[in-house]
């Protein structure tokens, strides 16, 4: 089999293209129901097209769905042995590979870092990565122990770069109200020198421990910022050794006790994306929060692994998510799914879907490296609900692109502190914001001033929890994970490797040795016109 | 004329749909330059597709553009008379109007709001703008040299939301290397209680300056969050008539000496989103860095209104940026554009830029009320380089949609605190990593392992600067404002308005009445079935 450029092997047989359910699908999709229309989105329809599981409720009553759609979409979910492939990710065997070329070839075990509660797996592969992390949250709850008591260090920064910072650093921020007094985290994750100055403005560095955040001990922009880091300790008189620690792979640069006061290990079987529940959240969230908030996360998020392997799709809220998000991807054909939490805490979180959704899913090949004639993964973006309605629902509204919306809510503020103006509180206000804008999206509204034309029919959805507690923020976590993972399966595509990276990774390293040369004023550097000319013409030597 | 829903009426003649222009580029895009064919991308284009002006560089050799193509826009800019609209706007013509229906009907004057400096407009509106605009500065300026001298707030927090949020905040985190020492920013802009709960926590209210933003004095968001912030003041034994000032309308509710130590007032031919160079960021930006700072901002942007008003398009740069985002629209059909600043200094900048574009040109009816049968605005985010490389790059790299992106990147780091490691600065890591995504997206890869295959043929281009200063920051601002208004020119719709906003504020206001009525346990709100059930059925009351 040979690989062209953009086009598929004439024997392809893409198997999300020829099922059934796809081509009965497609036939719904020449006629969605009009939501606009009167009679349509009425109260029975909200009450209906809802569900609840472990704590979440999902409201879908506002997406261009009816009986008909659900049930090609559930047969989609079979045809494509969706829950089987979960099964089987779960229970430890290999999902991470393409057929028939070189890949990864590995299994993919982030539900076994927190698999420690009720129904554990029973898969060798599996137990064995569970009894791995169980070692590693001893040392980490012995190191963090240590810590509490003698006060050492009252910051962290953290160094890591992709899923490893985006993820914590999202439930640091959703969190915040369970923070110890007394710990501050900072976050360096890009090359850019003035990423570390700015964290460096603020720091006593006699009280700061760095956490060294690298599998492979090799990631560009994290060896770079610890090299940096490391000098502004000798700087300042101090020994960076007694100040660093390592969350990276057994043997790697990184696990060097001359260097690190403690590494902290996870494998292959981790991607990046989810290593939240993994050590590398663990450090970072037992630092700031205590173990005890962490293994209260870990539950929640095992709860949510046990849904996902709920054989009735309606109660499997990641399997129905991913149907979902399939119906407006690949049959109503929108690009985007755009997050809007209701939570202010959740600041960060869109940023944190984003790379795990846009890197697991941003595919274009199945697994048997035959190039996809659908739509894969979404571009997904977002802000939080009431800030994005003053910025981008304009374009929501009354745009000519629709973008399905994922809002998110709870009932309770986390903080409990709030106020009553004009007869209702915050909350209530925020509230009435989320479900309200539900509606607009998906009702419109005409008039005789074409400028006050809502078209409506604008799909979105919504997640509701009680409260944004450590437990409900774990299981919100791996319901995401999940829904990622269905897409995955249904489209039959690898959601866990990330060749795409790799191309500008090797041309940054040719530019690089330019500016290397230079500084060597002797010609090592590999030639490559295109960047040689754009330094040339920025001016940049 | 009877608008209506989504149909444009049979009468309609679209002013763009029939350019010319516009015809000859839809058949320019049937066969757009491949940039993976050996021979395309040479060090020749890359120079050739350059301008430069007012301290930046824009490099699109990597957008799917040629010489015919580029000739089609300049001839669709003349068409549709875009320059002449910019120079109507800054002399202060009524731009902000629908022909027809009863709208707005502003003149439309930030750049107004900087024109202190060399070739200022002579049009009795504009004219008197900036007389308007000098005494709101004298006064910020006096506040603040009286509170530097007194030092008596050392904590500012802003309440606002949209516009005059994002715009300020972005600029505060890109400049914060010009920070005066003793002072912090907070921002409270979700109504979401725990937005207030969470910024309470650190701050000493004794010190604490709190500046109320909104032109009418109504915006829910705004009035809820200052009543929640005054209970906290009365509750600390404080009067918060002596902590609190605003920024709004002269004889709005918040325009009361009573109430405020101070109020610096704004105008209806400011909208929040253009608000940075008026008092919304010039009251921010002078208590954190000083008003000098805040005068240099106002000097770039200047500077970069003067650009705007090139007739030479090649050195207009917002317009030659406003082109080739017409292009990747509503040519080639892309509907996002991906906003990636290799300078974590510009964190917050996406966030700004997405509410300015999105909310002005998130628009579906011409400035005659006639129904867009083409793309306006796109979907618009972002995240910092090299971070989004490690986030959603791979998508943008192997994805199955395009999205063009706009790199910018700066010559010199802020805080020119640097570290060398394995021959090169943190600094040229960046940089390198810039130029190799723009030529990687470009350019593609073919491999016989089709997971290696980069498809390429993505488009993006490099903004590109000397360092983030103030003036430099100013310009960057203006220029984006100046592409979204010259696209709006161009397609001939309102930019100025946001109507698509109402919808949901008056569906949030009726179901939050039915919170009030179970508060009162009588049956004053009014009844919303909608609303009531999504109540109901997530048990909020």
């Amino acid at each position: 089999m040979t690989a062209t450029l953009n086009k598929p092997p004439l024997s392809s047989k893409l198997a999300f293209s020829n099922y059934a359910a796809t081509q009965r699908l497609k036939a719904l999709a020449a006629n969605p129901p009009d939501l606009t229309k009167p009679g349509v989105l009425t109260p029975e329809r909200l009450t209906k097209y809802s569900t609840e599981n472990a704590g979440y409720t999902i409201l879908f009553g506002t997406e261009r769905i009816n009986d008909e759609i659900l049930t090609a979409l559930k047969e989609l979910a079979a045809e494509s042995k969706a829950l089987e492939k979960m099964k089987k990710m779960q229970a430890g065997e290999v999902m991470n590979f393409i057929n028939g070329y070189p890949s990864e070839n590995r299994t993919v075990l982030h539900t076994a870092m927190r698999d420690f509660f009720d129904n554990p797996q029973t898969g060798k592969a599996a137990a064995e990565a569970t009894a791995l992390e169980r070692k590693e949250l001893d040392k980490i709850k012995a190191f963090m122990e240590k810590n509490d008591q003698t006060n050492q260090f009252t910051d962290m920064v953290t160094i890591a770069i992709g899923g490893s910072d985006l993820g914590p650093k999202s439930v640091h921020g959703a969190l915040n109200f369970y923070q110890k007094p007394n710990r501050r985290v900072h976050f360096i994750s890009n090359v850019d020198p003035d990423a570390t100055a700015r964290v460096l403005r603020d720091l006593d560095l006699k009280k700061t421990l760095v956490s060294v955040v690298s599998k492979s001990g090799t990631t560009m922009e994290t060896v770079a910022n610890e090299a940096f880091m490391r000098a502004q300790f000798t700087k300042a008189g101090l020994d960076p050794n007694k100040h660093f620690i390592s969350i990276t792979g057994e043997g790697s640069p990184l696990d060097d006790p001359k260097k690190y006061i403690q590494s902290f290990f996870s494998w292959d079987f981790v991607g990046g994306r989810f290593s939240t529940s993994a050590v590398y959240g663990g450090v970072l969230l037992s630092f700031a929060y205590g173990f005890q908030t962490f293994w209260e996360f870990l539950k929640g998020a095992h709860a949510m692994d046990q849904v996902a392997l709920e054989p009735n799709i309606e109660k499997n809220l990641p399997l129905l998510l991913a149907l979902i998000g399939i119906w407006n991807r690949n049959f109503l054909h929108h690009h985007d799914l755009v997050i809007v939490p209701y939570s202010q805490q959740l600041e960060f979180f869109q940023s944190h879907i984003q790379q795990v959704d846009m890197e697991s899913n941003g595919k274009r090949i199945d697994k048997n490296g035959v190039a996809v004639d659908f739509e894969t993964g979404p571009l997904l973006w977002g802000q939080t609900g009431t800030v994005a309605q003053h910025s981008f629902y304009q374009l929501l509204h009354q745009g000519t692109t629709i973008a399905p919306l994922e809002l998110i809510g709870f009932k309770k503020s986390q903080y409990g502190l709030d106020n009553e103006e004009n007869g209702t509180s915050n909350q209530e206000k925020l509230l009435s914001n989320l479900l309200a804008q539900a509606i607009a999206l998906a009702e419109g509204k005409s008039s005789d001033n074409p400028n006050k034309v809502f078209p409506g029919n604008r799909p979105s959805h919504i997640i509701f929890g009680e409260q944004l507690t450590p437990y409900n923020m774990g299981a919100l976590f791996a319901m995401i994970e999940h829904r990622v993972a269905f897409q995955g399966f249904i489209w039959d595509i690898n959601s866990f490797d990330q060749e795409g990276v790799q191309l500008g990774k090797v041309l940054a390293v040719t530019i690089l040795s330019q500016f290397e040369a230079n500084r060597k004023k002797n010609s090592a550097g590999k030639p490559f016109p295109l960047g040689e000319t754009l330094i040339k013409k920025l001016k940049l030597l």
